[in-house]
This record gives structure tokens, sequence and C-alpha cells, in this order.
């Protein structure tokens, strides 16, 4: 199955999240790791469909998610930021999940900067991370 | 904002309905009235993409769905056989909602062909539609 970037683009608008985690993490110096991930959740039966990104992209992991959900996952902050991030400038979402992704995006750009290694910078993380919209679980 | 027809196809994908409904209908030789119908539920804060949609195919009608979602519908026969399935053909699904379309274009030709107008044709139609996906309503 070969994907057009235009398809991929109105796909994720419906069913792709931009998503930054915060959890706790006793072995980071601020107490707490950022995690940015972009996933695409969809039922079982179109597993197919989610290799057929990881195909395109030629990176990231297709997993189990809940029930019969499977998902394509993109943790690889380098992956992200110089791959999917300038995809989706190129390729842009026409839903508000254009809004979360510029926030996905800031998000990493700090992180580059260092940003997250930092008290400051978690809290200001944590700030954009919750403005963004709740992935739904399907 | 202006789609592209990838764009539409992949948005289609993943948001997108194909539904034939059958209702008892009084008034029908047959006592049902088969009612095909293409839809894309969104939550409201995106009503401008659904009438991206409507633009595009200069047609249809964006009406509210249920609480805070809103959808766009296509329920013209005519504008479902000559528009919408061609623009399926052209621009082919890549999930297994394909399947579906295939049994909803099925459905509009029999419907062309005056089958919704015997029992018999309402059985089988009735047949085929049990056999589709039911859309998810978010």
């Amino acid at each position: 199955m070969k994907l057009d970037p235009q398809w991929i683009a109105g796909f994720v608008d419906g069913e792709g999240c931009f998503h930054v985690g915060i959890n706790s993490h006793s072995e980071m110096s601020t107490g707490f790791q950022v995690l940015p991930e972009f996933t695409v959740v969809q039922h079982k039966r179109d597993i197919a469909l989610l290799y057929a990104l990881k195909h395109f992209f030629g990176f990231g992991v297709v997993r189990s998610n809940h029930g019969d959900r499977m998902a394509y996952r993109v943790r690889d902050k380098s992956h992200l930021l110089e791959h999917i991030i300038p995809f989706f400038i190129k390729y842009p979402l026409n839903s508000k999940k254009h809004l979360d992704f510029l926030k996905f995006r800031k998000v990493l750009l700090m992180m580059k900067a260092g940003e997250h290694l930092t008290a400051d910078g978690v809290k200001k993380i944590r700030r954009i991370a919750e403005q963004m919209n709740r992935c739904q679980l399907r």
C-alpha cells in the first residue's frame, strides 16, 4: 500500500495524535521526563495501514493499544524533529489539531534547546501540554 | 480553506461514513424507503472543515449531529452517484472502509436500476447494508 502525503495529512487530521507526556522520573535532575509522541490509532483490522505509515516514514513502531486497537507510534526525538514536524509543515493539517501540532513543535524545539532539563523549562512545557487537546482513545 | 482531494480521501478514511438506512415508509409500494448517505462528523470546533468539504463538492448540508458534533451530509442520490462515488474511485480509501464504500456503491447502482422499488430488491439491499460496518458517532 503506497500512501500519498496529502492522504496522510488528511488521515492524521482525523486519526492522529500529538501528545506531550510528563512523567515523574527519579533519575532526571528535574524529577520529570518529557515524552513527546506522535501516534495514529486504528482498529486492528486496519493494521496494514499502520505498517504502511511506518514504511512511508521509515521509522516508528506498530504496537497494540487498548483492546482491539493498534497504534503506529513515533517517540524518537530526532525522528520527530527532523521528519514528522517538517512533514506536517509541508503538508499542513486543516483541522484544529494543527494548533496541537504547533504546540508539539514548540515543545520539541524547547527540548532541542535543552529547556526540558531545567525545572523552569519543565514548568513551561507542562503549561503548553495542558493546553493541548486530549487524544481520544477509540 | 482549500482542500486537496488526497487530503479529503485520507480524512474520510478516518472520519467519513457510508451508510445505507432502510426505514419503514407506508407510501412506498415495498413498505420501505432506502436512504443512502455519506457523512463526515466532527466536533463543532471544526465546523469550518465541514463547510470546506461542502464548498469542495458544491453540494450537501452541514447540520448538527449528536451533542457538540456537527456533520457534513450528502443524501441526494444523483450527487452520490455522479460525484461522491466517482471521487472515491479516483482517490481511493486505504482503510477497510473502502469495502463499505464498495457496498455503498453497489446499493446506489441497484437503486439507479430501480431495484429498491421491489420487495426482492429491498431484501437484497438490506442484506448488503447489514454487512457494512456501523459508523461510530463520536
